[in-house]
């Protein structure tokens, strides 16, 4: 085969068009020979929705690359050279439940953080791991590249239990970048930030454009960090950012600002109308452009769905890796003593350099206690949850959640846990339910 | 002088008498000559009181040892040979606001633990260090051993700003000697209890009857770790402890058992009935015992009033000291890597060997990530709490506060700080307020 | 059985009178059933004439302790409560070679430090690991005590490859303390060593009579450390000492001094007189007078052969397990963190609190870099050094080997490594010779 | 100004002209506005000749830079952008007594390594604080490039005691991107090194040659890790190298390798023909040749001078920080983690990203205990070097060369230590000699 070969599991997903556009983009650098899309029976009309879409984007592009739509995991595995991952494991009938289940305890139910996350981890990463037993055997060179959410809870079961080079993936970062290019008016490239945390849980501990220091900037002048489309966006008290001596993300507001979006999601649940069932909403709307037989470019509605740049993240990635650019990437690798405050084997998201054969991360050292208490909390909880949905644990599932700073109480978690484990049983074969 | 002299600041507590009772039984290997007990012109009226029945106390032991009643700090100070520290900052009246303030925003009110805690840290803080600055003078060679509540946080406080050679000590670990040494009819010397942890949140990872592991008896059939007179007896979930794989403490209540602790509370706060307010009414009716001229001993109904053991644990902690017994007791100390996962430079509560010259706490290592995740969360709270009392910095404050696993946002803990910094204002020079 | 079983493996050595003398002693206390002694076939006739005098102190001394020998090393270790190991891997024939070959190639020659006790290691760490086979089948609740030199590597190799109850012993911290309190006429209960290091290679950081340091007396004073009967006195440049701010023990001198050490090795080859020889000369000695059909106790002649309060260390070990005294002894065991600067699976030597079910180290700390280099290479030196011996690498004990401080060039390990291999050969099946 | 000022201390250098000859042909790109040269009275005779080969450098080249020489120091930093030391304190001369002393007491004597390193470090160490006092005053802003050597521990007592942006420098690890580039025959871009160590004794981890790992091809074939102009050559044991798991630097001879080391210097100090020697008589000629008003460029005669590429290492490091081009460096920088097992106030040399405002290392983690053992070891000796060069303590002085690997004892370190004070005294102000 001349060229690469890339395979996507998960294929059927509303995101596929905007990775294509970025594959495409990029054909004449990465030389792509064939895109696999592969998805598992239940998504098998979206999968062939997908399928028809991505050939007219092919053709219209007069590209040569040869997409492959196909429900047969392992042959879609064989021999890849890039494995992406993003997967939602009961679909978003059981991300619903998780998150009506945790605001109808009086919890903040969210994707991934939180019982929410917590419940999807669980269901995750048992097929995560099975799809990593078929690389290491039919492709044990290939870079795997997880966006499935958790996706620092579901890179790290990969990264304790099996042996494939997996980068976990967001596109939390890039949009940083992208923000700050703006504000400035420089191009991204003049723009440094310093990261430090897990996913979904990163401070900017501080920001350089053209080398000068500017977090000072957003401490007297800010409105919000990042206006991701699926976070409430009540700002931020200057104060406490400045106190905080760090820029917040998106996902902090489910910590810092608990009291204001619980009450909002309650008011949701009465309307029927949380985040998932926005999004049941918006992928339907998506699916029925996506069949246009006209249709040959990503739509414009795919902008509304919440993953920005997540197609320039990966691309960008794969140029890295395939070009051995040696440049830098925000990503979730293993920290090996780069946060010093966390085990050395878990997974942290932070700068590195990415090389042909290796992604190493730069060193962090010391974290401040404002960051640490909370993100050594979160860990702890992440942690757990791999261990309880690789062992099927409940009661290590039971600490893991107990420990959330979200949870109040251990007794607020068994109801939760009890009553999730009995719409999730079907999906959870490792617990005995 | 002929003996040593022992200095109790906050001598008028209600506390002293037991406190007294454990040095005249001890006179004779500890050959007191002088106690001087020392409290503010508030506490004079009870410090009178107190001194009276300590001078009747002694005379009826037909003992030799000196008691000096004062309100001249320093000259209490110098030249002592161990200072104990039991001060209350504010009085119960502060305590009250503490506890209700708390309540009243819907989070718990705690002595030691939560808003409570922290704003008794506050008001603490400061003056130990300046109690600590006249030791550096007048007395360098002293040891002073601090039960001033929050004793972790207010011994971390000394550790990182005095140069004064401190031990935190805490009624709650000889409690669990007791009771084992009890349940299962043996010496105290008999038992062995692995602790970590830090202090009110102390962890027991193996529990040891004659050499024989026995934790797995409390996993199996445990009704309650300790019933401390001041925490709310629920019991455990046993299949809960059993995952945790550990014993926790009264106080972890709080963290644990928070929803129910909460509802608790709030039903005390509609009857008036708060913690603050039983001890309060427990103590004006302790002191008027301690008033009638004919008692001449510790009476029965300070039993009632929590600190039980509090005098054997300080009296022994002397006698190892002064006869360099070189043997075991668990105390607030440095950590310097003893607890791997917290930084070198905060106070634990761990086993330590007592010299006279050193006390050396015996290596832990690593922990679990269930007892991991909250006692990392709480102690960079503490260093937080630590920083903004000897700083004034509200923005420190503010952080330390949201950090605590027991106040839900960022907002809750702006709203409760502000109305406990205004009735706490006089007490609080440190601060801009 | 009636009272505890004791095996003594190695037990036909010389040394073993005074540990039984010991036994003997503590009787009352310890009540022994049984002591079992073994030996391979080569010490038949040693281990007989051993068995002779035991018996004979055992008949004087009223005693109902049953004596065992037996070459059946299975069955003594069967159901034993403490196994004493003592053994020497080729005999004092094979030390003469370790001598031998070192002094040869220019380096100093010595049974645990060098090349000499790297080449004893290597023979050594196959036989005492097939030792622990046996106790983790026939005596899984068994304490091993090693006296095995060298103690600190086989201890190592056996704690990090097999699931054994083991304790490394050295008789030269107890001398420390009996040299101190003879110094300053106290009882050693009033002594206190802060020690750091590992076997054979510790520094006293502080020491403290009745509580007060007094090591700078050393340092203004010091005639030695430590006069091992085995170790060239030469004194100690009493300057050297105080900027190293620590008393080295006698096994220093190979470091410190080590060209005066090597000049007399040479000398003392030429002469046929390096310790080995001399050590063979009085172990002949030794057992013609065990021979003796009268002599029923511990003869004199034995206290000039090296181990000093070997006896007392051991047997006051087995009195804190056995009695669960929970008291200090200097001991060698897993790191996990006590001296940061060491890896946690290695093995130490520091001060421990012994308990019936558990040895606990004292936490040390952060060392100075005066201490630290040469711990730190001397450490990676025994690390290499059972990795070698338990995988039979030749590469890897190159390594080892030129590591060691003592050995200037990778060239001279290899010449010296290809020497020893040859006359080891029998000795040392795990490798390819 | 319009453009950067560069200050070149230690400018009558004779590797200044292959300096300019970088600037000049990066000028397009740096904009440098005026090159100033610094020299000390006892050089301004070689400032002066390299004033004119520089002038007349520009002049060829029709480049608008100013040339400044200058005795005045201060003068010569303020307001500058890049700061580049390269002195060396007692000249040549004193660099022959390193090393004529060094070999007379038998050990190896070198500029860098050893006792040699050792005297030079004590009389550099307060000259650069100086200087680095001048620049914390006049130019806060500049970016300290060290060159001078022991250029690690320089760099170190920077790092510890200066609030300056210190880069340490060398030319060695350019030259292994240099050397496998040209072995594999692609350009320096396709080649990744994995470095960890400290200066002059780094070793390579593993080698990727456009993403291949390739350090087995050293392991089977290697003749010379590389060949610099100053260390014998006499190739490796390859057996040696596989157990190492690590491409050794040519530095690592004198460790390795140090028997053969010693004879040689032995054999040229009878000879009068140690490097101190070789390179006075090189500086010699390369002065005269300088000196010819025909010359205007840097001259072939240069190359032989032994710092290849020193040059290329530093104009490259000066466009990364003006050019905020954030690629990868190897460089001398605080460890803070990187390096697990060393103190993070250390100085290493690892793999850095440059960035306009920082130098990031990247993680490295832990080293095998081969690599450690070494490392740590002279870490420890770096250490105290910099504590007594700082300090001028004598008994940390003779601790530090008593540690250093290639002092066999305590007392050979004192009777070499002695003599090189008498002969080193007048640059050595901070001692009491």
């Amino acid at each position: 085969m001349n060229g690469i070969k890339i395979t996507v599991i998960g294929g059927g997903s509303s995101y596929t068009p905007e990775l294509l556009e970025g594959i495409i983009f990029n054909q004449e650098l990465l030389r792509v020979a064939e895109v696999w899309l592969v998805d598992v029976e239940a998504g098998q009309q979206k999968l062939s929705i997908i399928e028809g879409l991505a050939k007219r984007m092919i053709q219209k592009a007069e590209c040569s690359i040869r997409i492959v739509a196909t429900l047969d995991k392992r042959e879609a595995i064989k021999g890849a050279d890039y494995i992406i991952t993003q997967i939602r494991v009961g679909q978003l009938k059981m991300r619903r439940y998780d998150e009506y289940i945790s605001i109808k305890h009086g919890v903040i139910g969210q994707e991934t953080t939180g019982a929410g996350g917590f419940m999807k981890a669980l269901r995750t990463i048992p097929v995560i791991l099975d799809i990593c037993n078929d690389i290491e055997q039919l492709a044990p060179n290939a870079w795997l590249l997880n966006f499935t959410n958790p996706a620092g809870v579901v890179t790290e079961a990969v990264l304790k239990h099996c042996n494939v080079k997996v980068i976990g993936l967001c596109n939390n970062p890039i949009n940083y970048y992208k923000k700050f290019a703006a504000t400035y008016n420089v191009s991204m490239n003049d723009v440094s930030i310093n990261f430090v945390g897990i996913n979904h849980l990163i401070w900017i501990t501080d920001l350089f454009i053209k080398g000068e220091s500017r977090i000072n900037d957003v401490f007297t002048g800010w409105s919000d960090s990042y206006e991701a489309k699926n976070i409430p966006a009540f700002g931020w008290d200057l104060e406490f950012l400045k106190s905080l001596g760090a820029i917040p993300c998106g996902y902090h507001k489910y910590y810092y600002q608990s009291d204001r979006i619980l009450q909002e999601q309650l008011e949701q649940l009465e309307r029927n109308e949380t985040r998932a069932d926005q999004v049941q909403k918006m992928e339907q709307e998506l699916f029925e452009i996506y069949q246009n037989p006209d249709l040959n470019e990503k739509p414009k509605a795919l902008e509304q769905r919440g993953g920005a740049y997540y197609s320039e993240a990966a691309v960008n990635l794969i140029k890295s890796i395939q070009l051995n650019t040696k440049d830098m990437h925000t990503l979730n690798i293993r920290n090996n003593g780069t946060i010093a405050c966390l085990p050395n084997d878990t997974c942290i998201e932070v700068n590195c350099v990415v090389e042909r054969h290796q992604v190493t991360p730069l060193q962090v050292g010391e974290v401040s206690p404002q960051v640490r208490g909370l993100l050594q909390n979160v860990k702890a909880y992440e942690e757990l949850t791999v261990e309880a949905a690789v062992k099927g644990d409940k009661g290590i599932a039971h600490q893991a959640l107990t420990l959330h700073p979200l949870i109040p109480s251990a007794e607020r978690a068994k109801a939760i846990l009890e009553e999730m484990f009995i719409v999730n049983k079907r999906f959870l074969p490792q617990f005995d339910l």
